[in-house]
């Protein structure tokens, strides 16, 4: 069978993220998420971001991270404006919906979404009747693989302090914006240019877990509630604790991020060469356009996920990984050759 | 530092589970629990209980599991009936209140409910404006430790069935209470003597997880979907399948628990032999009550639980699990005696 | 001061609604809706519908009826389809999304929906990931004015059935659309035609009010307990039936709604004539674009709402009520036609 | 027939209410409870309750009034503590945690509940697995008639304010407490010793509506949004101004109370020559204990509701309303007489 490049989440995790948990499988620890190893490993992500006065949060996985950090926030009248294309906005089962918070939808450009842009929904919702916006909430790296830049973020911040909006990052594949050979951004910019953000381990080779930082200290009180409200409280909390030690006590996360990365931008140079026309992600995502024939056949081959149909092709996405090997790179970009022959 | 016997669920993993997760760490499987490893695990699973229609479905965590169950049995102005000690009502953070659901406690006894006790509130819960009972929530062992048997079982099952209630047994320690040396459930009762249960995975050695057993195929329907508006997917759900499988495939499940009853009897008899009063419990929770001083020594020491303080003393509880040793227990047992003399 | 066209609900009721209150004002009645004023009041409603197994149940507004019933219909991972212009979708606060459903825009055409544009919806909304389509939420008539015709009605409740959707009609300004000129629709269409709709009381001449009628049986099972769980059962509820017995005995509701739409007419004829910009409203709201300082003195003078600010001018609207008189319209055009001259 | 002593609302209106309707009723109002009368109606009651800081919001009915309160003031991991026999625990259909809150119960002391029995509460709910109590909710008059007295309420509210807890008052019957002859409350007390009370009109001669009043201006923040994203809005919102506008401008309000205590001080001072046994109510709620075959003939005839039924008799409640006549009570009177000779 052909290595696959459905998505970042298809293999389990890291060998080294492994062994560490193995390192402690029988050490006793205080559960809920109160052990040090989650404490070792806050620090390390509070330094890495800059991020002062920040805390940080262990949860399982992503929509779970949105969910409970939005609702948290937002009172049920108030709503969390999002890229059309937001995870949020069609990912999710009506999650944020379902725990009952209204999503404004603002359409992507390119993926992003820009104060000018969010400035009409609040002038449209200052009466009793409408909904009154109160987050904005945006993904870095995007759904489609591009990345914020600093002035993008700084500009989106800014307007969002002037606005009395909470600005949160989904940081599903925050590695891989941050190690995008195009990123402009340092790691100190995200504990100091937005009230959240969180820090994705499943799509970069943890076992599981998201890393959910909340800079702003108002945005804190009582917090470990509402994540056991929530039902998303792991009881082994320091099975998320022992994985983002490991990541980040030197550089692992960023490391396996840059990995998947360079993965990416070998098949782009290749699918470049071979004329393909690309989406332009800089990061481990890659939307290439193909005749429909040739992208039935990769998709039923290398596991791909039809992005777009259209009269004249299909948008696939190619996703590397962690684990995806130069083999693997030339595997695809040969298979591709010889169909395109 | 002394072996705490604070709860099952401070040491990460057994050996062999986590042996699991290495071997599969970089196969590449289908996410979201549609792979071959959470399917094998379901098949194991539910042939081991007897679930002839049942579907399987797995989660991170106990409270988890009976937020995404409860909600979605009950309509908001139904409730589900649980004795005043059940874990929903006391130690879930409001978890099933706050996705919308009233819970009518009933006093229990022994930490069990019984048709008799119920029969009433179905009575004074008839018209529109009192919450209607749609549920009976059970957890097997009980948070005191104590089993249902056989003929308890059944007459709830029968008057559940005769009063359109759902019978649900939350089986965060069902491994502890099938392998208790007072059991005489069959293993195959569950999967016809309930609507659901679920097998709980991180009280007995894995890393993480629970294993929901919807025996009623009337609550089946779109069930993934529900997970996944509550946020909690997990997008490696072949994490949880892995797991399942290795603790199924042979029996380790059972090994596990049942050599946590076993320290936990050796410990029962220790105690007994130094006349401390014991709670009735067969199963890996211990509930001695000791003076004072004692009590308080022990929690210090050996991380124990303070359950209830009454003038004359104090009630700790002192839990066993897969990763306790005899020389953990004999060090105990001798403290204990030291303290004694 | 002048007649204000603000909305049609500025008014208290119609005389002989009050008349029905005061005459019953000391008899004594069985609260919660379980009154004789309540059954007569659905028996004639249910005839005049058409609705042979529909159920009533009178509710105090209509967001409130809105949330009540979307919310009994659909599960937390379902989704209700609307117009972007949906009163659901922009002025009620978030009401739906609140209670935990996900609204599902699609682009109106003149105020409506057609089956071709929610096709769409239901083939990108079927994995667990997406919101699962349930309902079609459409209102008659339209917040634009506009109505739809029996064909239109017809398309979509077949296209509903056909895809396991429910059809709901928001009526709060049904009576306005039954009795336009244009309508071809038979009241009994109502009955057959949709899952459910409500009969607007508030904005046709009721203190308050409005009936929902279930016609679909499957979705009548308790209904009450959740119209109490929803904090919106009346304990006066008599007092809703008296008002819609009054307004349903002979005709009452009708003459009231077509009374406004032939104020309306005589507008809309006397706004054609000084050559005004005109939506293709055949109801009782008229669109009526003017330029920006004409249209902002009639916002002063006349309680106008500014329905949309372009460049080039400003769309007002302008309602008529159950109290507009011959003479209140006379006044609004004379006073058009000086500030036009 | 007989007169019915059902309960207080099953009369629609005193006239004097609905002559202020009538005298309104073509008049034309801003919508929404932005209009004079609500205004007007607004400072009477903050005048008259002695509300410095407080805001009035005028809803339609006490399970709604309850619900709009309790979710603004609470997050879901916090709880509402109560009396067992609390309107909210009882008889709402569980809209309280329909709409995502814990309801924390103590045992009533005559209807009652105190500091000392709070404290317990506290102590027992302090990490993040309990619930964590934030408000404490009390009806005045209770729902078994009973009042509280100044040194009661103060108690109380010291014991809120020392423990970070709203003290939020059910005022359904607030004028049946505040008119009866043991009250030794002012009515200044209301605007001082709670955080938020109710004023019921549905239970006291007004066709529907209840004015919340909310003393601590941190409770006020978009409390109109919140209103509406629960569908509670009326969007004749005057219709309730009109109402509390006649009902406060000159004392109504409490004539109409206090005639229904005096009616039932009347059936008191009959049951009681009677040498029948009565709950100590001191307002319009009577508690009569009775041999079952008088009690049950009672039921039929006068449509009392039955209370509690033990095995040496039957306790029935009687309740006199503003419409309460005293031929009522003598026929009441006379026809228990017979019965008992």
């Amino acid at each position: 069978m052909f290595h696959q490049f459905r998505s970042d989440y298809i293999e389990l995790a890291d060998k080294r993220i492994l062994d560490a948990l193995n390192k402690y499988s029988l050490e006793q620890n205080i559960p809920y998420g109160f052990d040090y190893h989650s404490d070792n490993a806050a620090k390390y992500i509070l330094k890495t971001f800059g991020s002062v006065n920040g805390k940080v949060y262990f949860l399982e996985g992503g929509t779970q991270t949105n969910l409970v950090f939005i609702s948290y926030c937002l009172r049920h009248y108030e709503g969390v404006i999002a890229a059309d294309t937001g995870h949020i906005n069609v990912h999710e089962s009506a999650a944020i919906e379902g725990s009952g918070y209204k999503i404004l939808t603002v359409k992507n450009r390119n993926g992003k979404i820009y104060p000018e842009q969010i400035e009409p929904l609040l002038k449209n919702n200052s009466d009793v009747h409408t909904v009154k916006p109160r987050m904005i909430y945006i993904s870095n790296s995007t759904e489609i693989g591009t990345i914020y830049n600093k002035k993008e973020l700084e500009d989106l911040y800014r307007f969002a302090k002037e606005n009395d909006l909470y600005l949160f990052i989904d940081g599903a594949r925050l590695g891989s914006a941050l190690t995008s050979e195009e990123n402009d951004l340092e790691k100190t910019d995200l504990g100091n240019l937005c009230d959240a953000f969180y820090v994705g381990g499943t799509k970069n080779g943890l076992l599981f877990g998201e890393a959910l930082v909340i800079n702003n200290p108002e945005l804190q009180k009582d917090f470990a509630n509402h994540i056991k409200n929530k039902g998303a409280m792991l009881a082994k909390g320091y099975a998320l604790g022992i994985q983002f030690e490991e990541a980040f006590k030197d550089g692992l996360y960023f490391e396996l991020a840059g990995h998947a990365n360079e993965m990416a931008n070998l098949i782009k140079d290749g699918l470049l060469e071979l004329n393909l026309n690309l989406g332009n992600s800089p990061t481990n995502q890659i939307f290439a356009k193909c005749d429909k024939e040739m992208a039935n056949e990769l998709i039923d081959v290398f596991g791909l996920e039809k992005w777009i149909e259209e009269e004249d092709g299909i948008t696939v996405r190619i996703v590397t990984s962690f684990a995806t090997k130069k083999e693997d790179v030339d595997e695809l970009l040969n298979y591709i050759k010889k169909l395109m022959k």
